[in-house]
């Protein structure tokens, strides 16, 4: 192997990843691991239950990586062939292995069945590999050499894989890629697209740029990874927070947390600091804006009372919004908006109110109302404020963006708040 | 293209599918939905946002598929460089389209914000090759033919993606592999565990049976795909209806319906049908149901009140749950989810109320009233009925299929009465 970088490539088998019917996250998984020891996946195949197609696919692999991560394939059904395909890749028969078979009809004696002939099979490897134990399974694992390269392949159940791969793989891995450290920081953004975000960062987006800054949109929010590279852990770390650090300072207040953090999170953690308490009132968003703030644990800490008014009487009866008021200016209006956050906030006795009113779609739409228009008030004791959007896209986007901008909008506030 | 049987790869482009931070959910529906009109998928490639690699994946698939289908590095920022790739895989240059120039800017002008100069890129495609209508986003697709065969290369944004494959790709695909048919039938069941259904259909799950019967569980929900294959659509259409008939002959009441459709959407249809309204009142679901239910469009014709109360005030002061009741029995009790349930269906004035109160940890469990127990009421001119689940895994599945399972129960409530 090369005294450089070593990158991997992933190969998955099985007829199930080719027909839609299970999504592979095993290969998300092996490369998240990979990158935590500093080497990075360039490549991901997956491939059906076919022994030249498997073949093919090694060869493949093997010319643009140094390290090839199997996985599926080595059950004892006559339609696993990985053993078979790894043989023939690596030029080698396949042999018995009597220790290896004498593990496996232990492990069917532990469970008090008798070992189904078929799994023999299971105790070939091919000629100059080494096998890797599987503490979950019958399958053990494959571990050879080929021209300076390394090849692992591992079973196909997820349990059965991470547990191999943690126990016996990475930790070779591991040492092999010593000297070749990567840190990795995320920043959340929310309230501008995609391209403003880029325009705005210039060119710290740049391909071969060391720390990379990759940029990822899901559901409005935009996640900017920092992935910095360099010989110890720690000046890794130093690039990637100082790269952190000047991003900041560009996007300001668009930044709304790191890691995994979701708004909810953020804003339950203001609320919860500064012991305030919560309440929301939601038309368009019909409860998904009280259903992202409760996903979090621990929020009934401040979230206490929630409305999904969602025809005109639930607002009158319910918030005291009045039925002039709904009849002059329509239910979605920011008039309406105003009463319904100022309504949930006094019934409820807390300190922020929510609310939103809008049309989701796809009917309902006119003219000056079309799709998509969404009123959001925020109220708190020193009155309400109330913003008007259109969003565009499905029902069920207008609703997600709607409810995200209502806690971005609280989350504002605040911090303001805070701050004072 | 050959006469014979049509096969598809699919290339997912990425750098956060190499980087273990995003599962590649794409390939597999592409794949499921390909498989529907009867292309096979032989190959799924991940590559990262890199010209020279993505070239390099896109030549292996053409070797072996005559359709290539590829998503991911359409947007607006530097690292997405697909349709440069694409480009030069085809040896066309990109040119500039006025026409999506043009829709680019109404796209930006319906939202009233300035088109940033870098989205003009996306109205760049290679010369020779039809744009995609994205009615989603910015983002255009890409139409091509190459050496009689076929690509078609999408945006990665899940949203996106699926509705540009369903209204611009699929029904040309349907076309082409006419002669080769299947048919696809799904049935979704909740209300009982994977192994149970897959015991209560005996042998219909065996491989290499026609029609193929795959059992799926998502959340609760387990979906039966019936896979019929035969010489002509109509033919492989009366294998899918008999083995339906079969399997919910068996299943009886735990269909509850077929395709993609969500309880919420069969209560809702059931609702619609009767002229009859909805009102829900939750705890520990947090506005989940709620939003299960608005989910749907045309929701506000049967749902009308919705409340989210979180805290004991709340149940007290929006349901009349007596404070006694509560205090002597405890919030998560059967006592108080009837209470709440019937609050709710009279203040709403609506002919049924849904009612959960529950632990959804993972916090707050004790000896007596474990995390995961939940209690849920449905209440109607008839009476309140209320039922005990313990529910286990963590805060997030427990929420979700407490909200789940109030709406099976009143799915069940439904049918009777309608019947009756």
């Amino acid at each position: 192997m090369s005294n450089g970088h070593k990158q991997a490539s992933i190969v998955s088998i099985g007829n199930e990843l080719l027909s839609g019917k299970t999504v592979d996250t095993n290969a998300a998984y092996i490369a998240g691991q990979l990158r935590t020891v500093g080497i990075p996946v360039i490549g991901i195949y997956c491939v059906a239950d076919e022994e030249p197609a498997i073949q093919r696919k090694l060869t493949l692999a093997a010319e643009e990586a140094d390290i090839l991560v199997i996985t599926g394939g080595l059950g004892p059904t006559d339609d696993d062939l990985t053993r078979q395909a790894v043989a023939g890749f690596l030029g080698e028969e396949l042999v018995l292995r009597e220790d290896l078979l004498k593990e496996l009809r232990l492990f069917f004696d532990r469970r008090g069945v008798p070992m189904p002939r078929r799994n023999d099979i299971q105790a070939h490897i091919p000629r100059g590999a080494t096998a890797i134990e599987n503490k979950m399974g019958t399958a053990p694992g494959i571990r050879a050499e080929f021209g300076g390269k390394l090849l692992f392949a591992m079973p196909g159940v997820p349990t059965e894989m991470r547990h191999m791969f943690e126990a016996s793989i990475l930790p070779e891995l591991r040492l092999l890629a010593a000297g070749q450290a990567m840190a990795v920081t995320r920043l959340r953004c929310f309230g501008a697209g995609e391209s403003t975000i880029a325009e705005m960062i210039g060119g710290a987006m740049r391909r071969g740029r060391n720390p990379l800054v990759n940029c990822t949109v899901h559901l409005g929010v935009i996640t900017l990874e920092i992935v910095a590279t360099a010989p110890t852990v720690r000046e890794a770390r130093v690039m990637a927070a100082e790269e952190e650090r000047s991003l900041r300072a560009v996007l300001g207040d668009l930044v709304y947390g790191t890691g995994d953090q979701t708004l909810a999170e953020v804003v339950g953690e203001l609320l919860a600091r500064a012991d305030q308490s919560l309440a929301v009132a939601e038309s368009c968003t019909g409860g998904l804006l009280a259903s992202l703030i409760t996903e979090i644990p621990g929020s009934s800490r401040y979230f206490t009372y929630g409305w999904v008014t969602y025809s005109n009487r639930a607002k009158h009866t319910e918030l005291e919004v009045p039925l002039e008021m709904i009849d002059r200016y329509g239910a979605v209006s920011e008039q309406v908006a105003r009463a319904m956050a100022q309504g949930a906030r006094q019934k409820a006795g807390a300190d922020y109110a929510i609310a939103v009113t809008g049309i989701a779609g796809p009917g309902g739409g006119s003219e000056h109302k079309p799709v998509g228009l969404v009123y959001i008030a925020v109220d708190t004791r020193d009155g309400a404020e109330t913003s008007r959007y259109v969003f565009s896209s499905d029902r069920s986007f207008v609703r997600y963006r709607a409810a995200q901008t209502a806690l971005n909008l609280l989350r504002q506030k605040l911090k303001l708040t805070n701050l004072a």
